[in-house]
Formats: C-alpha cells, structure tokens, sequence
C-alpha cells in the first residue's frame, strides 16, 4: 500500500474466498490494495493477492488495528468480537447494526417482523419440544434452518415432512442454535442487490432470479421473468430495508414470490453470489461498487449493458476432476464469460462461474450452460 | 498456484508495470496466477499480485525455469539472454522471432522492409556522419530515435529541423544505439491490435486513434476517424504483419495515416496503452486474450460492446499530487472508469488512465477528460 493514500483508503476484508478475491480485483482497478484476513494459505482471494494475514480469528482485532475501514465477505466471525472492535474506533462497513441483522438470522426474523416486512411464521428451536409447539400451530413440511451461516459447501436449511425427519435434524444438528420457519410454496426465488453508501445514497442493480437444486444455487437470471409492479416493489423493499439497517455496502435482499406476494428470506450484508453478472453486466460491478460504498466514495451505474444475463454457478463434480483441466473446451465456447477461483476441487465446491448475455434469457442460459458443461468435460448440448 | 493445474498454465510475466498488472487481472480471472518478474517492490502489479520475484535482469533464467511460458510486458531485456532462455526449452511468447523485430527498431524496419510493407526511410546513425549522410539523401526535418525502448517516461523520439538540434541529440544520446527516419507528415497515429494464438489463428479488435501532445500518448479514440477501406486496410496489415513475424499474444501495430497512404511506425509484442479500452468495452479484453494467446487457448470475442470509447492517459502532475487523493471528485464522473495504478506519483508518470463509452467519439471524451480533470484537481469542464 502507497504511504501516500489517504488513510481511509486502508481497506481490510476479512475472508479470503472468491467474494473477497473478486472484491480485491475491483478495489485495485481503483489504485487500492486493500488487506485480506485469509483462514487457510490455498483461500482463492489469497492466491491471487499479495500479502494475506493468515491467522486464527482470535486475531482479527490485530488485523482491524492496521486498517481504517473493515468489510466483510462471509458471516463466520464472531459479533461480540466485530462490535469491540467497533468500539474502539475502527469503522465497520457495514456496521455491527447490519451485521447483526445479517449474520444472526433469528435476530434478522424479528427485527424484520418488527418493522412490518413480510416474513414467514418462525421460532427459535432449542429442542425438540419447540419444534413440536411450532409444528402444532403450522404443520408440516416445516423448515428448520442454522441461526448462523453454515460453512461454505454445507447445507444449512432442511425441509422436513414429518416428525421422524424433523428429530433426525434435530439430533444431527441440535448442537447449533437451530431455528423454524413456516414453509412457504415459493414460485420463485429472487434476488435484489442494492448498495448504499454511509449517508444513504444508494443504488440498485437489475433483479434477478436464482435456480436452486437441492438447496444449491445453480443459476442466476437477469432479469428476473416477473411483471414490473413486483420487480419495483421488490426494489424498494431492498432500498427501504437497507436504509432501515443501516446499511453499508453491498446488501443482498433474497426474496421468495409466494401467491401471497413477496416475502423476505435471507440477508447477506456483502458482496453475493447473484450479483457476479454485474463484473462484465453493468458499468460498475458489485464488487467496485461495494468498495467505493465502504469508503465512502461515489457510487457508479448499475445499469444493465446487455438484455439478458445468466450465470451458471461451476460446482466441484463428484470425480473431483479440477474444471481449470477443461479450461480450452470451455473457452471455446463464444461469448461466455469463464471466472475460476482457483480452489481445490472438491465435490459440489463452488469453484467458478460462467456468466453469459444474450438478447433473451433462454440464448443466455444456452451459451453458459455449454460453457459450464465444457468445464466438467461433458460434450456441449 | 494450485498443483493440480496443467503445466501449461505455470506462466510467468517478465515485467511489473501497469501492464502485467491488467495482464495478472486477467488471468486471475482464468483462474490463473501468473508469477511475476518485478524490478521493483513498488511496481504496479507487484503491489496488487503475490510471491512477485524481485531480482536483477541476470537473473531471469532463474525465473524462466520455474515457468513453463514466459510472456514479455516491456522491451527492455536482453534478446542474447532471451534467446538462450528459449534454447534451453521455455515457451517464449511471443518467441524470439517476434521480440526481436518489436525490440530492435533497426532489426525491425529491415524485416519490414524486407517484407515491403511500407515504411520511411531510415539508416543506423553511428555519428554525425551517417546523420548528415542520411540528411543529405532526405532533408530535415529528421526523426531520431533510440533502437532500444526508452525507460518509461523517457523520450525515444525526436524531432530536429536543423544540424545544431541534430548535433544535440547525438551529444545528449550519443552512448545509445541511434537509428534515424524520414519525417513523415502526420494526418492520423492509428494503433490496430491483433492477437495471435501459436498456429496462426487470431483476431483483431477495433481500430483505435491516439492523439499525442510532446510525443505522449494522451487521447486513445475508438473507432478511429477513417473510412471502411482504410480500416480493412490497417486491420489486414496487422494480421499479416502477426503472421510473417510469427507472433504469439498481443502485437500492436502503431500506424501512421500520411497522404501517401498507411505507414507503419512502430510494433509492441505485448498488450499495448491504446488498448485498455478493451477492458469493459470488448467482450474479451486484450490482457485476457494476451493470457489466452500465450497460453495456446481458444481466443475470445473482440468486437465493441459500444459504439465509442476514449480513454485518457492520467499523467503525472508537475506538483506531484497523487490522483489517489482526488479518487472521490473523478468517481463522482457518472460512467467514468477509473483505473489507478498504485505507481508513485512523479511528473509526466503514467498513472492510471480513465475509459468512458458513449454513443459517439465526442461524448465519450467529454466524460474521460472531465473524470481525468477530476484527478488532477481541476474543475469540471
């Protein structure tokens, strides 16, 4: 880092995965080398940066003395340890308010029920006896999910049918903080990306809509196929929650459409899975915006260039064959744009993207579709 | 680097300027880490890539063993070593063929010549001598130039109009290789970049104009002002040229448009200044087909997303201010893409540069030059 740069500049990103390394790329096109809290030497982010503190998270507050501003690419960190740190002067971007409501996913049910959003029925699970209670008011099938974010790559939401389901989970997981949700009949699962900026200045990106297998993103839409009138108010929602939370950078609002409307299903307060259609997709991707928002700096357009958009997530196959060996198949696919984080391969890993555009979603999806096929060896469909 | 990635993707940048910087982006973006040959710790891409080598030109076959191809971002190595580098077995892309007529001016007017693409007259000045020889045959004014790159921000051309200038120059870099050229008499600078894959497949991207004040490169238009016959002309030049000289990678060919037609000025091997246009404006940027290229892969899309783009160089300040410090005036220059290097600020110093896509030439550049004004502290315009 230059000893030139205005202070604020000292931009600290604790993880080190492929948010973190994408968000790193976007933040040097801009001149700054922010510092990376890495877990493991082989993290994608630090493989592609320079100089990643590899430390237990005990030392985070070490970490954070050296920096001016901290953001954050995953939700696995302690929040008593992110709001001392908060206390003792550094900025947090987003704030311990946001994270809080992000990271603590019972917390985020009532502060969002408090406020009148729409959010399914849910209760805090410590035994078996809750769940029954809950069941007995909202039947089955019922959701049971982790209060915290499972680790990359782990199933942290189960739909259970019936009693002896529900004690399964209950017995497999019942060490976490668990919780309950009515299940909802979902029509589609949207996504919104709003940034905003300390202050509230804030902007939004196109919706989008995810497809999800077996609780895995493998798809993601833009535009999302819905009418106008939703589309809109799922952007204000996103707009108003981010001002309600306090938020700062990235916030990504994932959505279900229910025949009951919209209804809130998770928060992540960074950089999201979703939003990678904005690196070649919009004049300024998520990753440069969520920068320029945590320093407090002017947002960009987060216009669509193209009609249509679509990624397909590249998940680790199960031969744990390294998609990077079918990088010249996949390449020769015209038009598609290939991201691989450089993370050892492991089954169902998600070790890159491939996102498309096209004049409708059905050309897009083709063309990165082939592409993904080509990168687990399989012959263009 | 992943151990499980194919050898072929063990590829190593000599170089560490803004240029392996944006070329180490792209290939992050692959999934690839290139290892860099860095003079400096603050070089730009040093600053933002890890594990760069830092060592004297002597020790680059040292470097060069740890790579299976090795790519070349500034002409300032030695070709004997390069050659011998290429003996022992190393992939050299481009090869020595190629680096050698983008290295050495005179070598390379020959091979032009040779080859009758149209070129000024020019002679090997050893001294005062062969200048006034070479004066004798075509007049003044005359060019005179360094057969080797300058050092950045160095001038390697000049221009006298008489034998008391001429003299100077010859007392000033006289312990340089000096090479003298016919004047020509400007209407267009045009830069036309190809790449080129091993075999002979490549592709062309838009041709561009750069506009130059005291021999800098300030203003990269595109498409350039010319007409359909023009452009095929300079577009079927340049692929030629990449296959007599059998180039691998980038080649930008600087032309001139003079009233006799096209003239070819000069040739770079390597992702050239007048094409970072490429980066949000082509489908495939030019560093990402220049790692593509090198790396014997399918080539991607190199067709323009918009119907203009200008890009203007940021430059040093004579005050040297650092840009950095003006980063939120320049990000508030809505569809401005800055782009900053992490370079020390010094006089004249390329900094950073900024794009901006319209839906003509003259929009385009009202946005970059207000966005370049912006970080140099000036006020809108």
């Amino acid at each position: 880092m230059s000893p030139d740069l205005p202070s604020l500049y000292r931009l600290g990103i604790v993880g080190a995965g492929q948010i973190a390394r994408m968000t790193h790329q976007a933040a040097v096109k801009l001149g700054i080398t922010p510092r990376l809290f890495a877990e493991r030497i082989d993290d994608s982010a630090a493989l592609a940066a320079p100089g990643a503190v590899f430390n237990h998270p005990d030392a985070l507050a070490a970490f954070a003395a050296d920096c001016e501003v901290l953001t954050f690419e995953h939700e696995r960190i302690d929040i008593g340890l992110l709001q001392a740190i908060e206390d003792n002067g550094r900025l947090l971007r987003p704030g311990t308010k946001t994270i809080r409501a992000a990271f603590d996913k019972m917390h985020q049910r009532r502060v969002l029920k408090n406020r009148n959003y729409n959010v399914p029925a849910f209760a805090e699970i410590r035994g078996p006896d809750d769940l029954l209670d809950f069941v007995a008011d909202h039947g089955y099938p019922v959701v049971l999910k982790t209060v915290r974010a499972a680790p990359p790559g782990q199933r942290g939401v189960f739909i259970v049918d019936n009693r002896s389901e529900a004690m399964r989970v209950l017995a497999e997981f019942g060490e976490l903080d668990l919780m309950a949700e009515q299940y909802q009949a979902i029509m589609k699962e949207l996504v919104v990306l709003v940034v905003r900026r300390p202050g509230g200045l804030s902007r939004c990106y196109p919706l989008t809509e995810t497809i999800n297998h077996d609780g895995f993103c493998t798809e993601i839409h833009t535009p999302a196929d819905i009418g106008h009138r939703l589309a809109t108010e799922a952007r204000q929602l996103a707009i108003d929650l981010a001002n309600d939370l306090d938020a700062v950078g990235v916030l990504a609002v994932e959505l279900f459409l229910t025949i009951d409307g919209l209804v809130v299903n998770e928060l992540a307060a960074r950089p999201h899975n979703a939003g990678h259609f904005t690196i070649e997709g919009c004049p300024t991707s998520q990753f440069e915006n969520h920068v320029r928002a945590v320093l407090d700096l002017p947002l960009g357009p987060t216009w669509a260039i193209h009609p249509a958009a679509v990624t397909v997530n590249v998940l680790g196959d199960l031969d744990g064959v390294d998609p990077a060996q079918h990088l010249p198949e996949a390449l020769a696919v015209e038009g598609a744009q290939i991201h691989l984080y450089g993370k050892y391969p492991k089954p169902r890993r998600k070790l890159g993207h491939v996102t498309a555009f096209a004049d409708d979603v059905k050309q897009a999806a083709q063309v990165a579709r082939r592409a993904e096929a080509a990168l687990h060896g399989r012959r263009p469909f």
